[in-house]
């Protein structure tokens, strides 16, 4: 038998679907009325004879004790963090009175065993609890995107979570938003979320759960996500603060189990949402801290930097590691597919409205992309996901292997023989996971008969390809580059490096 | 009669196309050839047997005079810069010869009067000549895209030139790069450019005219575009050096006439090519210190920010503007139908899916967008074109009203009576610019009976819609949230704008 729904106050309802929606959604709104204990609950009376006003009822209910209120009602995020550093509270307090209080109550008490272990808080959030919007992946937790149809039970934290979770944060509750994520107001099959002070109106959307709750002080500091004002809109309606920042300032990765067609277009961004500007700085500051950027040789030339590199006068300013570029092959497959979302249409049809020839070259760079023809909307999405799903493993490889720049070859070979030039490999790997990069020239050209080691063994058809094309060809004369990369927005740091390799290499 | 073409050294012809095209193709050529003098051709025979290395030929052929190979061989852009600046050279010199030459030599011409005149440069790079890459449009010159049935003749420069022409460059040349722009050689309907240390291969591609120049001292810094490796792979095949930033770092405004659908997925990043490391640097300084990213209230509220503001112990402080956002109307609009892609259908199929109702407001958002359906990935390439010609106007229009920050409304009212939050106008248009926003909150609360102005006369039907829904609900007791905006990427810039206006405001 599934429990009663919780009852909630709905001056509006929202709209009835069909008996086997009604029914899975009787199931879920049951499942959440479980959590909830009975001691907790307003009484029915309030709930069906409500003022229009229900700011104060947290305040007035007689459900909260005075520490809870003194509490709820005197702190922000910054000042809550301080009392529980200098152990004015516990980590483990009322004000966590919802949907997964059993696992927030071992996670704080886990947190207060640790202070009183080491004397030092886990992080600069230690204890402090945290609502999170419902889209967004908690380990255990129920998430969805749009719609019944997209919920699913969260395997692991997304990344946001997983940071904040690092800093000592607490999670308590999830928090509602509207069918599609796309209403400045907040409707879904878990009803409507009012604004408290004034039940006849919107908290605003899409984040209008956690703008509520906030409001209600039910929360001190809950994560919005914006792209139309979701942060702002339900934030300014409910008269709390609410920041957007640019996007991709912070970590937005897992935040939805499907990619967002609208992000073709326009991008998402993500942000605080709080009762004060310093609460925005800590989350920020925290956020930040935790360098979320992160975690989204055959040639002769090599050898020569190499054994300049590794001159012993160097040995404080440059240190040397092998380095393996993450997925080179695949992310070539994948790129070339990219470059025509068209399937080469457009163009192609330009080239031969003139009787232009197609050029060798051209037929081969769309000939992975040709046969799929042009791509909808959808399906751009769908492979933008999985670009970024790639820049993300790409990102851990490269910090997992713990490098400031690279220094490697710029192409299968010193330059190309005409109308050879398949292979972009190298330098467009670069271009996939958008990390800066430099080629500077060496004192080194290609010699008359250099060839392959005799041991030499290809990798792939494309390797053996490569090498067959060395062998047709004589590369006399030409010069050889070095190729230097750094982390995406690191094009300060990548100059930096090449001040130091300036008198290394006896670069102009 | 057409000029015959100027005789080439091509050791491998590119394919041959229709009569029609071929006829096309011999006129440009000739109009290309018509501009080189005669005094400047190399002689037939050692065109008709070249060498294999030809990276010798400018010095040795003749052509130059001792002046001009003293400079060709000897300077770097930052070198050149310094000697003209110091008067050693004037911007006049031999070094210029090529296509444009007399438009070049008219405006170096200008530089060194206006040297005369005023006893100092016009900017960095006077009379520092720059070759350009053929799709960049420079006011006067001819532009490709992708082949023949893109050629135009540029009206105005782009960005790039026009920022490098206010700094003193002289432009005399545009080069070569492939058909498609998406091959890494540079094969085109004016021919094959070749490696200078070995004509049998590739300067590479797609700015492999640069490449090939500069490499051969024809020209001391260019500009290339790499989306898979077009400036790094023909630096590299010439020996010269190249930079490929992280995206967005220099401006690409106006670089091609249509957009480039492979952005759609992998962004086109531009950088310099040159011959030193302080070339680099000269080239983003100088391209940075022009700040490109500056040009890619009737609430209560309103009132009282505007008075505690205005306050003369303030005057120091903050100067107060209005402000007046562009095109706000026209943003909502596009970005109506840019939020759907998929014309909803993806999440409408899977709310109905289970049987679950569409609400009201998710039929609203897509409403514009329903009617033309899942769109081509081609046309939502378009739809980003016209998206970031809208944040070049608007970037303007905010740098033309010379505001840091703006505060106003985060929505058409106080908050919205429940399933009317139809108008994100005043939130959606910083998503559709990309600029960062707070939301905060003030003293002010919605009062019972406060209505419109009886003068108040709507602008549009939205306005006479909004009012109407004010008249229909009591908005009594809803909070007034003032938004806070920042230029894109001046996140910091908006929070040292809130420590001022937190003490102005007294914000929590």
């Amino acid at each position: 038998m599934v429990t009663a729904a919780l009852p909630v106050i709905q001056p509006k309802s929202v709209p009835t679907g069909s008996p086997e929606y009604e029914t899975r959604r009787a199931e879920i709104l049951g499942a959440f009325a479980d959590r909830i204990p009975q001691s907790l609950r307003l009484p029915l009376d309030l709930i069906n004879n409500p003022p229009t006003d229900v700011s104060g009822i947290p305040a007035s209910c007689g459900l909260l004790s005075d520490l809870d209120l003194e509490i709820t009602e005197n702190y922000d995020a910054v000042g809550l963090a301080e009392a529980i550093a200098s152990r004015k509270y516990t980590a483990l307090t009322c004000c966590l009175t919802e949907w997964f209080l059993d696992e927030a109550v071992a996670q704080a008490k886990g947190l207060d065993d640790y202070l009183a272990e080491h004397g030092k808080t886990i992080g600069p959030l230690h204890g402090v609890p945290l609502s999170i919007k419902i889209h967004m992946p908690i380990a255990g937790t129920w998430s969805i995107q749009s719609c019944l149809a997209t919920l699913v039970q969260d395997k692991e934290d997304c990344q946001m979570i997983s940071i904040l979770r690092s800093l000592g944060a607490v999670f308590y509750c999830k928090t509602n938003q509207p069918q599609t994520i796309m209403h400045l107001e907040s409707d879904s099959l878990w009803g409507r979320v009012l604004n408290p002070y004034n039940i006849h109106l919107s908290a605003g959307g899409s984040t209008g759960g956690e703008a509520a709750l906030i409001a209600l002080k039910g929360s001190v500091l809950g994560i919005g996500t914006d792209i139309g004002g979701s942060i702002r809109g339900p934030s300014a309606f409910s008269g709390i603060y609410g920041f957007k920042p640019t996007t991709y300032t912070l970590p937005m990765r897992g935040f939805l189990a499907a990619p967002f067609s609208a992000e073709l277009n326009v991008l998402c961004s993500t942000g605080p949402m709080c009762r004060s500007l310093r609460d925005m700085d800590l989350f920020m500051r925290c956020v930040l801290s935790a360098k979320p950027h992160l975690l989204d040789p055959r040639l002769r030339a090599i050898a020569w930097a190499r054994q300049l590199l590794t001159d012993p006068r160097y040995a404080d300013l440059v240190e040397i590691k092998e380095f393996k570029p993450y997925g080179a092959a695949d992310a070539w497959s994948k790129i070339r597919r990219m470059y025509w979302p068209d399937g080469g249409s457009v163009v192609k049809e330009a080239i031969q409205s003139t009787g232009e020839p197609v050029f060798p070259l051209s037929d081969w760079i769309w000939k992975d992309a040709e046969p799929a023809g042009m791509q909808t909307a959808e399906a751009v999405n769908q492979m933008r996901r999985e670009r970024d799903e790639f820049r993300c493993d790409f990102a851990a490889d490269w910090h997992a292997q713990d490098v400031d720049v690279t220094i490697g070859p710029a192409f299968v070979g010193p330059a190309s023989a005409h109308d050879t030039a398949f292979y972009w490999t190298y330098t467009s790997l670069y271009n996939f996971v958008d990390y800066p990069g430099v080629v500077v020239p060496t004192p080194i050209k290609t010699e008359t008969g250099e060839s392959y080691a005799a041991d030499y063994t290809p990798l792939s058809d494309a390797c053996k390809h490569v090498k067959q094309l060395w062998e047709e060809s004589d590369f006399t004369g030409a010069p050889i580059n070095l190729q230097i990369i750094a982390r995406k927005y690191h094009d300060n740091e990548l100059f930096a490096a090449l001040t130091v390799l300036k008198a290394i290499f006896n670069l102009s």
